[in-house]
């Protein structure tokens, strides 16, 4: 492993390298020094990256080196390089959001997100390249350009939070902070074949995260694989109510349960699902079964009449979050074309429609609680299809013609209504190389659980082991 | 007293009728009949009720009575004859909400209320009429005619809850509870000349009401006195926060405070009142100076901007109310003609003022804290005119013209946005005779120092002991 590690510790486990760490194998430094170089070497083509702090990253890397020799070491997170989605308030550092209207704004504080990272002594090595303000999900961002997918550099990344799943792809940075309202942590995931978790709504902070939609707003982790993601979320997770059992990265292969339940949605979930992603996610269920799983069919009937309810909700309270700040309609001519006619929708959504959407919101979230009495989570594809190329507007899937966005968002939003965490884990390739990703939904704070249930999976498959061939 | 009570048993206060309830010297039969009678004679005129229960009541009495003689007193309300409005469901008793859609139902469960009051041994008369589903303030029901102000029967009672205010003004029961979603309790009690409470948001369920606007509807007790109305409220209220001193009806007289200290607005309040009711406030405001009130100014700057945007909360969230039970617009023909048309101006709110709406009432609610932190209560005229004609549409106030229904809410409504607890206490009358109602206004969960003061003024005053003239 060390041999491996030192010729690429950009791509170290978070494990693998805090157990280096603390053994003085590898410094801070090093690891910094790695993931700029990536940074340099790709980060050109990609464009995943808003701003480096590149002085900043390697300031604290030699602070971290001190403190290791001190043999003060503090915690799994202390000495790694991470980057977060430029969503995220960070005090000093520049934070647009991925607009223009942000372009120069510099916080006088942390996002809670970043304060947690900074004092479990994580390195910052910037601000990841994201869709206007978080709504979209291609992240082709008319301000600062698109995002490539490393797996084909003519493709979008998925969004919004595509930036933190390419620099966390291409070993630039171990990990990233992404906020999801629609699917924009998992999407890029499942698109760039890394890990994304969605956490239960709530348990993560957004204060100081710039937001899409208030009551849809999820802030979590990206990495390259479930216990990775597993440790970002224990550094930046708030209090879990008192009975429920919380993650522990040190204890999670123990946990994996030897049988557990696993739903199959019988509705939705996989309508319109692209064949080679449906074969990819049916073979992951297979090895789902030979790992404990008995998967049984469950019913969501009323998921499909939640498609416009949501939306209505997510548009109404982003318009009004623009509105609030003055940004729109004062500021319109400033954002990109797709967002301001979002935001223009947005105010035509009307009251009763966004007060009929929560009473749409509190059917399904129990039609989902009687699944869940019957199994430990839900098995489905992150996403119906494989990364488009940018500027595409429409795909094809088995004949049918359907808008990027639909397709991309329609299998997140559900865990966005609900707040139900949800993951999405690499589970194959497609004959053209595009990564495919298979979503897991569970319980709120089921994240125990459900990490555990990814881990077995992960364990048994190698598909978080391969890495982009960049050239 | 006794004399007194025995010549007039209907209008004895709800603690002397239960010193005499359980000394044996009045039977529970014969205030029901008292108040019976009461009915009989005056509600043609006045049209106070929509459903009478008068052998129900009887045979309630006829139990009480037995369990008065086995020396099985309850409480205070045991044997006492009450009202309830009539969206108050009850059941096996009809409740139609004063609407024509609701013309036959009769429930097969007790609202909250309705359940806690029969528990207390509270004896039910029949239920009240009001304004068509309490969507406005005149009680001119378009299906049930309207009521008519036992003061000047050619006035309106004011409403929504008019007829629980003239019942209990004329001595068809003792007291009634009533709902509140922009004055709906204030305003009939202060035009009827009686005490109207709107509870603190929350503290009385509403649970078997028929809702209005659920983020502002509040349910609370109409009564002849200030003490009724604490015996009333202890009957109904759900628990207080623990820290909080909660009201004991048997403690009010010993916990007037020797100095309080009442904030009088700079903004809003006294804009737009009528002379006559000015004065009344002006004086019954030296009154309570004369009893230790320390009264200083308090400045709620942003007041005026709320009027539109808690109209939109109302509007948006009483329409979605009819739209997902499917009154409207499936019914629309069955509804009054000024409901209809302001079920038709909800679907109108957009979703993002109805989300402004949230921000302007945090603001106001801020406003109010900073009042509070200086002042007890905050005093104010209940509504700034006396009962307005039937038929009116308008009225001149100071040479100003304004629609009735602007005049009867703008100083109630917003206690309704803020959900703090308010009182009407009657303070005074026209030269016309007509009553005036003094507003006071006290911080969330604050209802026994509110009851307390107000039991103060009403002790050096007489006009609650004024009753309606009826020929």
């Amino acid at each position: 492993m060390t041999s491996f590690s030192h010729s690429a510790p950009e791509f170290l486990s978070i494990e693998e390298a805090g157990r280096l760490l603390r053994k003085r194998e590898i410094s801070p430094v090093e690891l910094v020094n790695a993931a700029l170089e990536q940074i340099s070497r790709w980060n050109p083509g990609l464009n995943a990256f808003l701003t480096i702090v590149a002085n900043d990253a390697q300031r604290e890397a030699r602070a971290a080196e001190r403190a290791f020799r001190r043999g003060e070491a503090r915690g799994p997170l202390h000495g790694i390089p991470i980057s977060l989605k430029d969503n995220f308030w960070t005090r000093g550092i520049r934070s647009t959001a991925g607009s223009k209207i942000l372009a120069k704004l510099v916080p006088d504080a942390d996002s809670d997100v970043a304060g947690r990272l900074a004092h479990a002594g994580a390195i910052l090595l910037g601000k990841t390249n994201m869709h206007e303000f978080a709504y979209g999900i291609t992240n082709e961002n008319p301000h600062y350009g698109p995002v490539h997918n490393p797996w084909a550099q003519e493709r979008i990344s998925g969004g919004s939070s595509g930036g933190s799943a390419v620099a966390v792809a291409t070993g630039m940075g171990f990990a990233s902070m992404g906020t999801d309202t629609g699917g924009s942590i998992r999407i890029p995931a499942s698109l760039c074949g890394i890990v994304g978790l969605k956490p239960t709504f709530g348990l993560v902070s957004v204060r100081g995260v710039v937001p899409l939609a208030q009551t849809m707003d999820h802030a979590g982790p990206l990495a390259r694989s479930v216990m990775d993601v597993c440790i970002l979320l224990q550094g930046v997770a708030r209090e879990y109510p008192k009975e429920v059992p919380r993650p522990d990265y040190r204890k999670l292969r123990k946990s994996i349960p030897r049988r557990f339940r696993l739903g199959w949605p019988k509705e939705y979930f996989f309508d319109g699902v692209d064949l080679e992603v449906r074969r990819a996610v049916d073979a992951a269920a297979k090895t789902l079964e030979s790992l404990g799983a008995c998967i049984e069919e469950v019913s969501l009937p009323h998921l499909a009449e939640s498609v416009e309810p949501s939306t209505n909700i997510a548009m109404a309270e982003a318009t009004r979050y623009h509105e609030s700040q003055g940004y729109f309609p004062a500021h319109a001519a400033e954002y990109g074309e797709d967002v301001r006619k979002r935001l223009e929708m947005g105010r035509q959504v009307r009251a009763v429609d966004y007060l009929h959407a929560f009473a749409v919101k509190q059917e399904i979230e129990r039609e989902f609680e009687a699944a869940y009495a019957r199994v430990d989570a839900i098995v489905a594809p992150a996403v119906p299809i494989t990364a488009p190329c940018i500027g595409e507007k429409e795909v094809t899937i088995n004949g049918q013609k359907e808008t990027v966005r639909s397709a991309l968002v329609r299998l997140n939003r559900p865990a966005n209504l609900t707040g139900d965490p949800a993951i999405s884990i690499p589970c194959g390739y497609t004959r053209a190389g595009l990564p495919v990703g298979l979503q897991l939904i569970a319980p709120h704070w089921g994240e125990a659980r459900l990490l555990a249930i990814a881990l077995a999976y992960e364990k048994a498959t190698e598909w978080h082991k391969r890495h982009p061939l960049l050239s």
